[in-house]
């Protein structure tokens, strides 16, 4: 059926690039594009290409930043700079300042070690994340993801750092607030005891 | 801390347009986008671009076609022109095709009837259906969704064919194949035992 339309094919081909846009859903997205308004359209395709244009990664931590060349927390100066917290994505950065618990810098690696992806640690922004590692730096936190690919980045980077008198620490992991124990896994719970803290 | 970012917060804003996008999913398809390279955002921007310009409703039923007024199972002789089997949208056509079991002809209503959200008949593509009804359509299978709209998109479309001498029919509610009984609701098994069928 929808051979006989080409155009539409070829954008169903282009949707299936787009992450987190589940395929039983790209023929209802693509009707939809087809069904709105000229306008929509074309603030969507700009707001893209815009966006791509002029959005770029921090110098300093590769968080996302526009009108400047460090981001909005590396120019901060009411930020404590004695601390970097690593994390993989800048989603992940978005989520700890939504808590507003953390008032250091961060470091983007930009995702996490996965060989069977071919994703080495040149992929990632190690060396750069390295290279702000001086004197003036007192902590490192890893809140890398509890994957294995996570616990796995956080293992490599934090061997780097050995040598180096830091305050090395990694994110607790336990049972999320709300959740019963009966819903976790064997190794949550694990991690959960093994973490115990005085009550 | 998005708010440093202008262009980022606008594309935010616009995928938030995008159906079957899930909103905590917002952020990572935007960071896609800004870290993906700049062929693959204009190949994607350029696809839904030339979708949008080219591919048309089918003249007849609303199917969409891209090289010629009618849409390929309008044009295609070898379907039978006395049966019209309608749907809400072009997915639900889709689906209904790949089963091979239908060759007759398609009406696109274009959704269903939703009062609550504004959506009346003047919305759909009733007026266009009921011309279409003339002494060559021997018969109109609803395939409609079994929800209250569909089921109610049905009824009112279905009232307007009263008097005509036509096969009009309803695709079959029950229990889908490979689920098991006690994973049904009440209506379901309800519709399952009403539309029981000889063994």
């Amino acid at each position: 059926m929808i051979k006989h339309i080409p155009s539409l094919e070829k954008l169903i081909r282009q949707l299936q690039h787009v992450p987190y846009l589940a395929s039983k859903n790209l023929y209802r997205v693509a009707s939809h594009f087809l069904s709105s308004d000229q306008k929509s359209i074309d603030q969507l395709c700009r707001a893209i290409i815009e966006a791509k244009e002029k959005v770029k990664p921090c110098k300093n931590c590769f968080n996302w930043t526009q009108t400047s060349d460090l981001c909005a927390i590396c120019a901060d100066s009411k930020r404590d700079r004695s601390s970097i917290c690593v994390v993989e994505t800048w989603h992940d950065l978005l989520a700890i300042e939504r808590t507003q618990d953390y008032d250091g810098l961060y470091h983007v690696l930009g995702g996490s070690l996965c060989p069977l992806e071919g994703v080495g640690p040149d992929d990632l922004t190690v060396d750069a994340f390295l290279t702000r590692i001086d004197d003036g730096i007192k902590e490192v936190i890893f809140a890398t993801n509890p994957t294995p690919e996570g616990e796995a980045t956080a293992s490599f980077v934090a061997s780097k750092l050995e040598g180096a008198s830091l305050l090395v620490s990694r994110l607790a992991s336990g049972i999320p607030i709300g959740y019963s124990l009966e819903q976790m896994d064997r190794v949550t719970i694990h991690k959960a005891i093994a973490g115990r803290r005085p009550f």
